[in-house]
């Protein structure tokens, strides 16, 4: 069976502000969902997309069991996701779901509470980035060159207050003079958390070739392995006699 | 200027429970202090307690900016710490504090939201623990031989739902046929998390020579390099002309 | 294209000593080779296999270059491999080629070059192991109980000097006292080694279901996604003006 | 006792090179060996110095175990150490030796015997760099900005080809466009290996007053916890009756 994927995108800037909307007309979740339907590594996947609007922010119980890869973008609505969806989502985690936290979601509820840190950094509007491989041997870099740019991007940057993550796969370079670890894995529970830091909502991002291929490959790598109904502590018998 | 080290301490078990009482009767944090003072790499260090019943607990903002090291324990009443509170310790944390989290602690509110994973794990009471070191070279176990037993102490088994830490000091055996990573490392924010597995109410592990010096060395080693004052996303000017 | 694999074999003990015979009468590399074959995760997989006794140990860069994972059994004949032969595989590693080292391959040349640390550990033969999953939600243990036993195997026991894993994925448990980082995932270059403790050649581990399980996800896994032809320094032109 | 200190230097450029003369008239181990003397952290040091053109590199066995920390520069004699001197060098790592491997060290033998990668990385000399702190809390940047800059060092960029570092310190930006992991720390056996990339021969880095501060602070905080005289594995007796 496919991935099952869910786009969730707080859809705000989009709806209200004309400049966004040009980038975006239909929202950056249609753009996203567009991307992994033409991924060569997601054959098969079926990808249904949420939004803030939507009852529960169609991020029910029922919605996120039947869910593969949940991938989030948000920004300035992060206080209108409820704290009990935020939790429901966390622990849908640590149950197995693959999670992709993209550009400003560094600072949504899920995020934040599956890091345990501030998540704070540095940012500029409107500069130039150049990402950098630190693991190109990785899966989510396949096809991807050792190097590519982004001709507008949001600066964000280092010291970025996360725990060390398994992996640092992009480190990113800015014209303004700061870098960035742009792309990284974090093993939370059963599931991945796979953050990515492009994304700024009035730049074209999420139609670079680079981005998408980099998007559908983590899709893939963090679709779970093994889905747990419980996070219970167990008291066990003794395994031996003694 | 010596280390200043706050010791806390629900102190319930103790309180309720004669046989508590007789293992520690002045309450596991009297133990714990008398063990920092007389230990070789905290010469200098102040040493103070607080527990559950002092007001706010005895963390307000005021107290935890004069510590330098927070010890935990904390079983039965893990719910009676606000939220709040918890929250503040936390913050402390990813500010500089250093924290070392004893035993059942792992499911103290200030730890969960340090990990963001569930901590759960396998347990049972009553089991027999010997302990080897994975990391020998670490300076936390600085002294300490490459194994040593405790002869009751209660089984925390894998699977242990936590990050990967950054350094896995201890591995835990159990003669009832589980396994734990029994001592752990995190970097959160500008602070670091000592977890330690062995320290049950019941249990003298306290007064063991080896958990004291372990625990002695996780203070000196967790002690802040830096504090802040903020954890603040700040909008910075560009660095470089463009 | 399906996953191109080379099982290695010194098939030194099988040859000489009739109790390694009766357990493994073709070489413990046909069972691996057979194991890999009714792999669900490697259908379409190709397998062969190479011994000491071959031309060149079987391990030319033509062979190497054909090869997408290759795995390796080892024990007394560590010695004879040539080092220049080591070297080879350890720079195929660094360029894609996923390893596979099993059992007392920690002290073979390819994986000591790879590791830069002496591989060290304990050992006694003759136990019975407890293998308990540290990081249930790895691909490479997909299907694998939250334990199992293998009620005959070496003792191999901590402190293992390795450099900290990438991943851990297993903790052995031994009924003698011991505890073993059983299962370690390593990046070297744009390769991953996994390194996986069962397997002594007295023992009839590899016609264990959950281990054959473990292997076969395992090289599904360290399976390269992308290969070099080349570990050069380069000295590049800058991509910006100044 | 303070930390016994060697600085190691091939001590080439600065004999044959005017220009690099006119930099470090006495030598790089020199200017090293002065800021270590006047480091805070370092009081009650001793401070050895020796280079290639010393008997033996002037890294016998007998120097090694009296000293705690070794420091290392080294760029177009790297082939001149003998293979032995550098097993004997990584191997007295392993057993705890504290190793501290500057800029072109990257490609000395025993930093590349330590880490079992190829070391390769982009290169070009002459360029601006700064760096950034990516891990403000930890011991080693303690008085370091969050970032500073170098007015001419030679640039090293990503990919760099080393096993994923147990943490990354500093990263530094260069005006042509590149990132690197500038400062990682590796455990390797009882010892510790700190890798900083500044410090070209014909630049006035080693002047420079954070650099001194890390370079000292790094040395204090890879001495030694525990020695050992042996690298063997051990057969040994169960701890358990069976």
């Amino acid at each position: 069976m496919g991935i099952r994927i869910l786009v969730w995108n707080e859809f705000v800037h989009e709806k209200q502000e004309p400049e966004i909307a040009a980038v975006y007309p239909e929202g950056i979740h249609r753009v996203l969902a567009a991307a992994f339907g033409e991924h060569p590594a997601l054959a098969g996947a079926t990808v249904r997309t949420a939004t803030l609007a939507d009852p529960d922010c169609g991020l029910t119980d029922a919605v996120l069991r039947e869910t593969d890869v949940l991938v989030w973008w948000g920004h300035v609505a992060h206080h209108l996701v409820p704290d009990e969806t935020a939790r429901l989502v966390a622990d849908h985690v640590l149950r197995g779901l693959g999670l992709v936290v993209l550009h400003s979601g560094h600072f949504s509820k899920p995020f934040k509470l599956l890091m345990g840190t501030s998540c704070t950094l540095k940012w500029r509007d409107g500069d130039r980035e150049r990402l950098w491989t630190a693991s190109p041997g990785h899966p989510i870099l396949r096809g991807v060159p050792e190097h590519f740019e982004l001709l507008v991007e949001e600066m964000y940057g280092e010291p970025f207050d996360i725990p060390t993550p398994d992996e640092t796969l992009l480190i990113g370079w800015f014209a303004g003079g700061e870098v960035f670890r742009s792309a990284c894995l974090f093993r939370r529970g059963l599931g991945q958390v796979f953050y990515f830091q492009p994304g700024h909502e009035a730049n074209p991002t999420f139609y670079d070739a680079n981005v998408r291929r980099i998007l559908g490959n983590a899709v893939s790598f963090v679709a779970p392995a093994r889905r747990s109904d419980s996070l219970d502590c167990l008291n066990v018998e003794a395994l031996e006699k003694r």
